[in-house]
């Protein structure tokens, strides 16, 4: 038997004792939302670093001004010439459990309910993201049962914030950004494609935010004394607004693709492939026509697509009845979505100067203060990080792992790359039905063995390299 | 000496105790919109039924649910061959003082001031409308004084609702329709053109208001994870009204300027020959370009074009900062100022119509129930009483009266046309430094004298017919 198989047999064979020691994890009510849970947070803290310790981490809880951190490294020394230094991020802390009557067991009672679909872990945090982080946990107490030692360098970071605003994360990375700088990070808090297909989040798309204020006459006018001589803010605000986007979706703005590129020939065919369907995605909503740019397809234009949205608008009167009034100002937020090489500042100043040219001259526009932005991520197709995962990813599930993207930020991931310098690879193990920050939150046993199994393979290819 | 010369002679040398009555009449604080008035609203209306009395008129406070109409008739009876039957309305309620402490003296203590430009009258309600209405009352005073009788029949409506919404005129009128039913209203409640030129408002726009609610996905949706596959109907809205006007101001609703004329000959030169400064005028509410149609006069715009107005928009978050969300709706109030025969329900028709055919297949729009709206009135320039009128107030001010229009409705005038089936003459004595709703109001002493001078003229022009 290959050290791996013997590795991988070693999971199999724990599997009773690993499921013991997540539901010990679960018990504990690590609610990060309420400051009555702060004790619960703190122990659950002392607890994982307890068990990373007993697996031979050097571990520690790490204070902060919020919940506490978790830190811990194992494994060959970083630069020893045994693989690449992962840095695995996971967060022990949870959603509230409310509504608590909807529950079908108490949210910190952890059981097994088994479905014609197969067994699953029910409790808070049983995916998001206790159960997730346990995976890659238990893959590495496999391993050091089995070799004694890891096969690549790894610190661990264990954030108890996630669901609060992550507020220590920025100070603790300036703080100890050497410590934690690794040469790849991996993150366990995304999901599968579906039950039978792994999935690798490779890309996430930027955002950045601005807001305008449009004034005309210097105070609100009477509609019947100035209608039809005074320009309206709100009339002018709707033309600004509308002319964002041609009749093909495209945004109008003089630069704003720039940094854009179509779609890789590979990614686009595997996106074609998979098994979506876009009016359910969409019917799920109340619609049933893409708004985006014409001829893409529906993944493409949320996973790869930047976008120019208005996410509030305001001006006028705006309570109950008519007034008649023309209002002095009107004002709207947008928010523009990211991807490839656009810089978020960039297309801040274009967006401006682009309103500012619809401008009548007598007529005036202001902005608010630059509330700075992220650009979007991607991991490089070549990446060999990236190689190496899909690799294991494909021997533990007999299927290719789709390079998925998310339209949404995951901080977390930006700060990795603009802090620490690092790519990461988001693999994670849930499903869509998991119901995370719902009652009856529930983790697939298959997701949590094959997920312990599946980092097994990952640290082995990582390490062979 | 003629009839006309001796009541004008009469008016003259009575204008002492004419600001005397007036001054009584000022004393009292009539203010409509703060119950703890409500007995001075009452005391002032029993004072005009008596001081109408002394003159000979059958008058008499006419309790409402709110404050007290005053109604008086005097002079022949209407059908007996003498003159038409006319129709005056003005209102002794006036504006709370707020704030006192900009008055140079009590609000209700009324003075005369004089100044380089004359002498004025000071105090709440001198010009809005008590003064004004007093111009007319002084002038059937003198009639009767001179002549023991009245040259026309007269019936006189004083409302004490003006400033507070008028609740009571509507079931006032339906109760006592042939009582106040005239030939031909009169109004003493505008302005003159300027301190020397006569003005006789002949058109009000009509106003007609809708509400458009835009749902594109069926509930708020992340823009991260929908953005650029969902609509967002912020952006639907703003297309709609983007689209209501073309390049060059027009409405582009179908129909939309149905009813609506060209300016008649005579009053485009009379307006094209004022001098009415458009800089000024736009440049007080620190605009420069006329929003309207291109090509016409900003007169012409408010007082004989009609418009779409976006009164209030909102949609999506509105609080401080930015928030990531597609929102399922999005609102905006708008009205519609009407002129010549646009009908208000075929308006509200056409916009609906125009908006729906806007509409994506996938989004809805829904309207608010409707809420009626008022046709524009415009006294036909062959009119009799208007040839009357005119010829009066050449004689009285030695210069032609301009036929202006008003942007604005007064709803009194509608209701006059179309509850009691009359046409109306606003004609009134005010200035535009008049500081009516302002600290230290004022009319003019001579609007005051030369105003009376006018009712007597107008009455006698009438009476001649």
């Amino acid at each position: 038997m290959s050290d791996l198989d013997a590795v991988l047999a070693r999971v199999d064979a724990d599997l009773d004792a690993s499921l013991e020691r997540l539901f010990a994890l679960l018990r504990i009510p690590s609610v990060s939302t309420d400051p009555a849970f702060a004790d619960q947070c703190v122990a659950c803290a002392d607890h994982l670093a307890a068990d990373l310790k007993s697996i031979g981490f050097d571990a520690a809880r790490r204070d902060t001004i919020g919940h506490p951190m978790v830190v811990a490294h194992g494994g060959p020394k970083p630069g020893s010439g045994a693989g690449p230094h992962v840095l695995f991020y996971g967060h022990y802390d949870v959603q509230p459990p409310d509504p608590l009557e909807k529950w079908e067991s108490g949210p910190f009672e952890p059981r097994i309910v088994e479905t014609p679909a197969g067994k699953r872990i029910v409790a808070r945090g049983s995916s998001d993201d206790k159960g997730q982080l346990m995976t890659f946990i238990e893959a590495a107490r496999a391993y050091m049962a089995v070799n004694g030692e890891l096969p690549l360098p790894v610190t661990i970071l264990l954030e108890g914030e996630e669901e609060s605003g992550s507020k220590s994360i920025a100070p603790f990375f300036a703080a100890n950004q050497a410590e934690l700088t690794a040469d790849v990070a991996l993150v366990c808090d995304t999901g599968m494609w579906d039950a039978d297909t792994p999935a690798i989040t490779t890309r996430l798309r930027g955002v950045v935010h601005d807001e305008m204020f449009v004034t005309c006459p210097s105070r609100d006018l009477h509609s019947g004394m100035y209608g039809g001589a005074a320009m309206n803010p709100i009339r002018l605000l709707a033309r600004i607004i509308a002319s964002l986007h041609d009749d093909t979706g495209r945004v109008r703005i003089p630069g704003f693709y720039d940094g854009v590129s179509d779609l890789d020939a590979e990614i686009k065919a595997q996106w074609d492939g998979l098994d979506f369907d876009e009016s359910e995605f969409l019917g799920d909503v109340g619609l049933s026509i893409p708004a985006g740019e014409k001829g893409r397809s529906v993944l493409e234009l949320i996973w790869a697509r930047p976008t120019a949205e208005i996410n509030g608008i305001i001006g006028g009167y705006t309570g109950v009845g008519s007034k008649t009034v023309i209002p002095s100002m009107a004002s709207a937020k947008v928010t523009f979505r990211l991807v490839g090489d656009q810089d978020p500042a960039k297309i801040v100043d274009n967006f401006r100067a682009y309103v500012r040219a619809q401008m009548p001259a007598d007529c005036k526009v202001e902005f608010s203060p630059d509330g700075g932005g992220n650009a979007a991520l991607q991991v490089a197709l070549d990446s060999p990080h990236l190689a190496a995962a899909r690799r294991a990813l494909a021997d533990e599930w007999k299927r290719e792992a789709v390079l998925i993207g998310s339209g949404g930020s995951i901080p977390i991931v930006g700060d990795f790359k603009a802090k620490l310098g690092m790519d990461t690879l988001l693999i994670g193990f849930a499903l869509d039905d998991d119901r995370i920050h719902s009652p009856n939150e529930k983790y697939n046993l298959k997701s949590f063995h094959r997920g312990i199994r599946s980092w097994v393979r990952i640290m082995d290819e990582l390490a062979k390299g």
